[in-house]
């Protein structure tokens, strides 16, 4: 372990840090000459740095204790770091093809080194805004949904495993709650972290808060989210947790993970692709129109 | 602690158990001049002692590492005995009038000691085969599950308090094992302690064999029971887990507690009585046709 208790790095500290541990070091092959570091930030949570040397890459992500958009006023655990590099662990044991490989772990750091995704990857969501198809994505987000859930649920496990794995990850509790608020309560009552496009939205959003009958049945969902400890889900399976290339997806950002029910996974991923869909009209340029496709298969 | 590694209590050494264990001796005065001790089997798990003085009553369960009925052949986990007291001592603290007290426990005897339900207490399944009925026994019986269930779910605790009590309750896992196999696999399959009334019910046992319709529902039933946590369920509520008069409700036995689906409790305890009250004709005998109540009903 470089450090002895957790501090946020910063570029310097950084480099001081990576000559410190040889599971990173070794990557670039001990040669400093022609580092760069790129800071880019992956939304609120973390820093994460890009490091690429002549002789190799990788990417270092930290968390830190509290949400990065808000500043120190909202408190997070940075033990988050922990859950995100063992699920990256299990599911990239089970699923090496979509998940980026993790080359080192330090928890009292709340840091993990990890395969650097290089360009053309791109957050599949800028993907999906900017128009491109990507004829493997149903193929590879299925394969990953189906070797990480299917593996560690009780289809495939046994009893006492199964056990054993839910009370590790019942430990992310924290973010379990920031899901529970976000996803099954915020949207459905006026509250202070909830925004739409006002006001052209404003009378969607309160038609959406006074229907009862849709509040029982996220109500119903949101028990079986806190209840039922169904698989190893990713916990934030959103288009802006995936990157891509034509030829590879790759499934990143698992620190919401915990022993969720399956459909959470399946219904986030399909969700988001039905707002890519409903959205492309909003994006249409005059170089791509968004209908090709379209029009192509009905030829 | 009144001995120092774990062992089996016989009549002798029991009594040196309690002369060093405050808790237990203050509830007979220290008084051991007429004292009497009585070894009742409670069925297959454990040693039970009623100790009744002059000046007080309690009971000693203590669990032994395997099978009492099979012997040392079937190995169970003791640490049963450690998820019965915090059970009892939970359900006890949400309704007290219908659980009975735990005076002291000692998780390295496997040892429980609580209140003895004195005469005229019976088990409830004898009750019923007696033909005896319970007027209080529904109103009794909804208000412990209301309260044991409601009271540790999520619908009345916090998602933090209820994630750290699954956590502990997982422990429990070798029991929830042996339900799994004996209530949601074996009865559905050629099993070795499988039994049914030969060669009577032969054809029957073949049939609910055969039914793959329903062995895809007990499927469906057997995964909520490995996977819901919804509340600290009794987890084995049948109608030997409670002993009753005509004024009195008092459930015992819950080493087989654990966080599961609420539904599980309230319909063994339902399909226990549709079971009594079918096994009625059975019992039926002069002095006591089964038919008054319903008769004076329909008047």
């Amino acid at each position: 372990m470089a450090f002895s208790e957790f501090r946020p790095l910063d570029e310097n500290s950084l480099i001081e840090y990576i000559k410190a541990t040889p599971s990173l070091s070794s990557k670039i092959g001990h040669n400093y000459d022609g580092l760069k570091i790129k800071e880019v930030g992956d939304g609120n949570l973390n820093f994460v740095y890009i490091i690429v040397a002549p002789s190799g890459s990788f990417v270092i992500k930290q968390a830190l204790p509290y949400m990065r958009c808000i500043g120190e006023s909202w408190p997070m655990t940075k033990e988050r770091a922990y859950f995100e590099a063992v699920a990256l662990k299990q599911h990239g044991g089970l699923c090496p093809e979509h998940v980026p490989e993790v080359y080192h772990f330090d928890r009292t750091m709340s840091l993990i080194g990890m395969r650097y995704l290089e360009p053309p990857h791109i957050i599949l969501r800028k993907g999906l805004i900017a128009g491109i198809e990507y004829p493997l994505l149903a193929e590879h987000m299925s394969e990953y949904m189906a070797k990480t859930l299917f593996c560690t649920s009780l289809l495939y496990r046994s009893t006492t495993e199964h056990k054993r794995a839910v009370v590790e990850f019942c430990g992310n509790v924290e973010l379990c709650r920031l899901t529970e608020q976000v996803v099954f309560s915020d949207p459905y009552k006026v509250s202070e972290y909830s925004h739409w496009t006002s006001p052209y939205l404003d009378r969607d959003a309160e038609t959406i808060r006074e229907d009862y009958l849709l509040k029982i049945e996220v109500a119903e969902l949101k028990s079986k989210f806190c209840e039922r400890a169904q698989a190893l889900i990713h916990g934030d399976l959103h288009t802006s947790s995936v990157m891509v290339t034509p030829d590879s997806t790759q499934v990143i950002d698992p620190e919401f993970a915990f022993y969720g029910p399956m459909g959470f996974d399946i219904g986030a991923f399909i969700g988001n692709l039905i707002l890519a869909f409903f959205a492309q009209d909003g994006h249409a340029g005059q170089g791509n129109d968004r209908k090709e496709s379209t029009r192509e298969r009905k030829e």
